[in-house]
């Protein structure tokens, strides 16, 4: 599925949108405010953090949203606006006005998404003076990677994807590398397609290949306050087959995934953990995200060391899974069974080899029933240590 | 309450109570086999891990204390007998069949407990010649710390403590420093009593202590398969007063709590993380929890970096808990509140001073009602990687 993703410089946002991408001085002389518009009300659906310190941003938006309509998503990184108080929500409603104002739509047309630090106001001198000078659409950018880099934090790359569907498109645009175990969005991921889809058929697309991609990645099992994937189509390109359009939007979603879990904090290796012979889908995700989430097993990942006894010793915390059975199920790295049975000289050789790739997958068969699974992770390095033992000092 | 704990070179054995250690070479040349045995038979209790992946010595033991007796605990270190199959069950049946034999007692009688490497089989004929030269007790060894060190694989330090009741004392050992989120039990501990307490009583007292101490304690939120928490008493001391007994041993049980803590992989600070004002005890000990395990706030806890947006983020984790509402929660560092409100430079300096320190206390009241919970972690430092991706090979 991966291989009808294009991920190259030359990917530009589909018909009908452009980006305005700017600096306004949010923590660095880096690009941390981004603005992109459809040049018509767009179909659009959203999915946000289950956080109980949900941002402002995330509040508003959840409200805009609501009528599965859209013409704009901002992206304002570098400052998350949450644990602001009145404040930071009286700041969200202003940005939402001041770019439905420019673009000449209502403020409720306007998803506002906010990432970056936590408990900090907004310098809003500097974003009022920015917001007064903001033209209305079409903007210049039209790069992806452009769109996407403005999003950036401590993203070390640009995370975006293109799919093509009939004669549209499917343009995905996506930041964060830690705080991240989404329960319902990555941290952020914006979605644009020209494609002409009903609202109730967006949201129930959109919905289904969240829960299979963006919710099933984990970097560090912190859930961020400011979670937001959002998908606006603007129906540019006419309408397109149901079927194909929701495997394009999942090979966009997969491939920003793996962007994602690749560019985590300090990840040198894309973690894969299948699960299958599950009781049920349930069960094979609860048992994969154990794995996933260990913190034994992806230092074990780490350092290429073929310690499966970790694996075992993940699943087997999924104390209230009583039919797991510990005779039944089996462990491979890569192809290669670990549990049960003894791995020789030569086959401890392999496994190491296995280990030390870039990526890295690791399955378990619980021979229970036909539930299955995969999640997307990271191994656990110094580097994510000295990351977050600096980042606010 | 610790201060009336000894954690001293001079604590020795309860009365009745000697132990034998040995080097039998299960990995290295460090003492790796321990009997602590009563003269005569004890009251017991103990409580073991829910890992689906539970070790034989777990599922053997947790049939020898059924009955409320025991007269001996055998530890065997830097092998866990785990993942090993039918060949791993008869090994431990073997060990506690020897050990019963050696001390005229049944073999059901025998606690068998086992930590390290998972998946390797025990080296038997090693462990069969030693069993064959173990002799009758009483044993030489009397000393808490040279017990509580033949425990010890990652450890850097042996733990122990002492509690006096009436005329009887408490002595407690444990070892563990990952791979430890107790759901049951920590690693290892074993408490030694000579009061004389009913059967009822002691499994009664030392569940409610044991729920308050090791199962509030994390190091890296992964549940060893190994987990075990015993207590005998072997009455020769006589009575005691149940409520100062148990007073005592949660005394006993909290300092090696402490020092299990203090002591995680890679750990330079204790982390105690105290959450008050919640809706019920239980919802207090999930709020705690997902702070003192947060990867987040651990590395913060490390740099000593005073982000209290990471407690705040921790705290929204606990999405089904839809009572917590933001804006009447209160999170201190220390005795300095940081949400809400401004930290004020002088309030910065004195946070860092406070993050600095070798013990870092975090509250978070909820201002819902009154229940409360204290849980026991430590910071993430770039050590518990470097150990943990090179530990097997």
């Amino acid at each position: 599925m991966p291989d009808c993703v294009t991920v190259t410089d030359a990917v530009s946002l589909p018909t009908g949108f452009t980006a305005h991408v700017a600096n306004i001085g949010i923590k660095d002389s880096t690009t941390d405010f981004l603005v992109v518009a459809s040049e018509r009300p767009a179909a659009a659906s959203a999915v946000f953090t289950r956080s109980r310190f949900a941002g402002p941003s995330v509040l508003l938006s959840r409200q805009h949203v609501a009528d599965g309509r859209l013409q704009a998503a901002l992206v304002v990184s570098k400052n998350a606006n949450v644990a602001t108080g009145a404040q930071g929500a009286a700041n969200a409603a202003e940005l939402a006005a001041g770019v439905g104002a420019a673009l000449g739509c209502p403020p409720q047309d306007v998803l506002v998404t906010s990432t970056g630090v936590i408990g900090r106001q907004y310098p809003m001198e500097r974003i009022r003076a920015h917001l007064a000078t903001l033209s209305a659409p079409p903007y210049p950018v039209t790069e992806a990677v452009t769109a996407a880099t403005a999003m950036m934090t401590t993203d070390t790359v640009a995370k975006f994807a293109e799919a093509t569907v009939g004669a549209a498109r499917i343009v995905g645009l996506a930041k964060g590398v830690g705080m991240i175990e989404p329960d319902m969005a990555t941290m952020i991921a914006l979605v644009f397609t020209d494609a002409e889809v009903a609202p109730a058929d967006l949201d129930r697309s959109f919905r289904s290949v969240v829960e299979r991609t963006f919710n099933s990645l984990s970097v560090d099992t912190d859930t961020s306050t400011s979670d937001t994937a959002a998908i606006l189509a603007n129906g540019a390109a006419g309408p397109v087959d149901l079927d194909a359009f929701t495997a394009g939007l999942d090979a966009v979603c997969r491939s920003l995934t793996r962007q994602l879990a690749r560019d985590g904090e300090g990840a040198t290796k894309l973690l894969v953990v299948q699960v299958d012979g599950a009781r049920d889908d349930a069960q094979a995700k609860r048992v994969a995200k154990a794995i996933v989430n260990s913190p034994l097993v992806k230092t074990a990942v780490h350092g290429a060391d073929p310690n499966w006894g970790r694996v075992a010793m993940a699943i087997g915390k999924c104390f209230d899974d009583t039919d797991i059975d510990q005779e039944r199920v089996v462990i491979r790295f890569g192809e290669q069974q670990v549990y049960p049975g003894d791995v020789d000289e030569a086959g401890l050789e392999r496994l190491s080899a296995t280990m030390a790739a870039e990526e890295v997958t690791i399955t378990a068969a619980l021979a229970i029933a036909d539930g299955s699974w995969t999640v997307y992770g990271c191994d656990l390095s110094d580097q994510y240590i000295r990351i977050n033992a600096d980042y606010t000092t």
